[in-house]
């Protein structure tokens, strides 16, 4: 197989880069922690290592998703504004100012100012979903949760909700660090998971109360330690959820992987919310292959 | 003056002692970073150098209050169960097992299951507020924001509003790192502050969907980065009052001090809600007073 393109996703801390044919099939690879962060300053160095190492020519066109086209990436790809086809997010790509023909997608705004927002990444796994017709909401469960309300190929609207990131700082960074411990992922029938969603689906707005019951149960010998992770797993995606539930107006497809993708499966149908699911692991690399396919086939 | 005896503040990082006579008027006082943490192993000799420092003799008797009666602390004063009530708070000190008179008063615990709850140093600072006759709430801003429910001297039941440690996680841990400035404190009518304030008020349970805001807003120059902590410090505050707002069924009072308490009372009055205000700088010095000179005019 000829690779027709390279596609990588460069986030923030990680890189992953595929060869890929006009057909879209992976003919090559290769992935590091060399995110936009440790790459500041050697972009281009850091790009051609790993295009060596997937075995491609060093002019083989490239296309790029994620932070790299942040204003402190490589190269800034401004965003997209809203109502954003993402079957023409290809036409908004910028070429980097360089030999061969490398470019980068660009994230999407939404300049409202009663509710800015931006994602970049997140628009190219979208475009990589199985698409519909019609009105959907689309979450995509994570560090940064979005929840993005599609009509059609258009995004038309979306929010961040900060759960994973709150999470981190939370059992890191605060009290409760003594009341959660490291441990494996949290099953989804876990009963101090349920026990917290039930909590804060009944009553959202009093999550903020909530927090420190998970410290002060376990001092007073009501709750086991051990259950701590699945204690405040269960309030912060519960009070995600409840949060968003009024707002739910459009068949639901929550998309992710993994232990995450099940424990908001589960948040999901505690809440009573129908929804659809789909796999996101390759949904980078599809929308990159889609994309791609589309700039280097008009060519 | 003749000191009767020594008042102890004791918290997580900080120390502060008072020479009080049979009336409660200082006599002389010492203070410093010798919180529980740093004293772990050498509280004796912490306190025998302070009470030096302030001129005491070495066998002066001695009232403490707050973390040094933790499990991790000095000598445990286990908690004192709800309903408590604070005029017979002295009654429940535990004698720490060393020569001379050192007492340590206990926190209150709130044993619900729904609803666990502690407090360790806030409960001698209600002791010290002005005194009420039938029910009152008693909101105390803070890291840990506590809002009392009292009838009269009794403490009936409490909760717990990780505010302060909240927006320190968020401003040093999180991506809003890049957004929050180090600032001077807020002042109460910055408009950027009630901005977040009317948003959250309106919503509280929306308010993990508005933190990313804060900083997409920057980052498409709909807000400017100068105003983040104000902007931080409304949604968190305006969430703890909106998640508070509808259990208030008794007369308020927010007992705090300096530019917190500035921003409490413009977040109360922001959302409509009647209150009447407290000093509680000296609030935990003054209770001291009253449960030492109860225990040692009794003696």
């Amino acid at each position: 197989m000829q690779p027709a393109f390279a596609a990588v996703d460069w986030g923030t801390t990680s890189f992953r880069l595929w060869l890929l044919d006009a057909a879209g099939a992976i003919c090559g690879q290769s992935a590091g922690p060399d995110g936009m962060t440790p790459s500041a300053g050697r972009f281009p160095e850091v790009l051609a290592r790993h295009l060596a190492s997937a075995g491609a020519a060093a002019d083989l066109p490239v296309l790029i998703c994620g932070m790299a086209g942040a204003r402190q990436g490589w190269i800034e790809a401004p965003y997209l504004p809203l109502p954003a086809r993402l079957d023409r997010l290809h036409e908004a790509a910028i070429r980097v100012p360089t030999e061969g023909d490398i470019r980068i997608l660009p994230g999407l705004c939404q300049s409202d100012p009663a509710a800015p927002n931006v994602m970049r990444g997140e628009e190219t796994q979208l475009l990589g979903l199985p698409p519909a017709k019609g009105p959907r909401l689309v979450c995509l469960p994570g560090t940064h949760s979005k929840w993005v309300w599609m009509d059609g190929p258009a995004v038309t609207r979306f929010t961040t909700v900060m759960t994973g990131e709150l999470y981190a700082a939370l059992s890191q960074h605060t009290v409760l660090r003594h009341s959660v411990p490291d441990a494996p992922p949290t099953p989804p029938d876990h009963p101090a998971f349920l026990a917290a969603l039930d909590l804060v689906l009944a009553a959202p707005a009093a999550v903020l109360t909530r927090l420190f019951e998970l410290r002060a149960g376990q001092l007073l010998d009501l709750a086991a330690p051990r259950d701590g992770d699945a204690h405040l797993s269960g309030l912060l995606i519960g009070a995600e959820i409840g949060a968003l539930s009024p707002r739910i107006d459009a068949p639901l497809l929550l998309a992710g992987t993994g232990p995450l993708l099940a424990l908001y499966a589960a948040a999901l149908t505690r809440a009573g919310i129908p929804f659809t699911t789909a796999d996101a692991a390759e949904a980078s690399r599809r929308g990159l292959a889609l994309a791609g396919s589309r700039i280097w086939s008009d060519a």
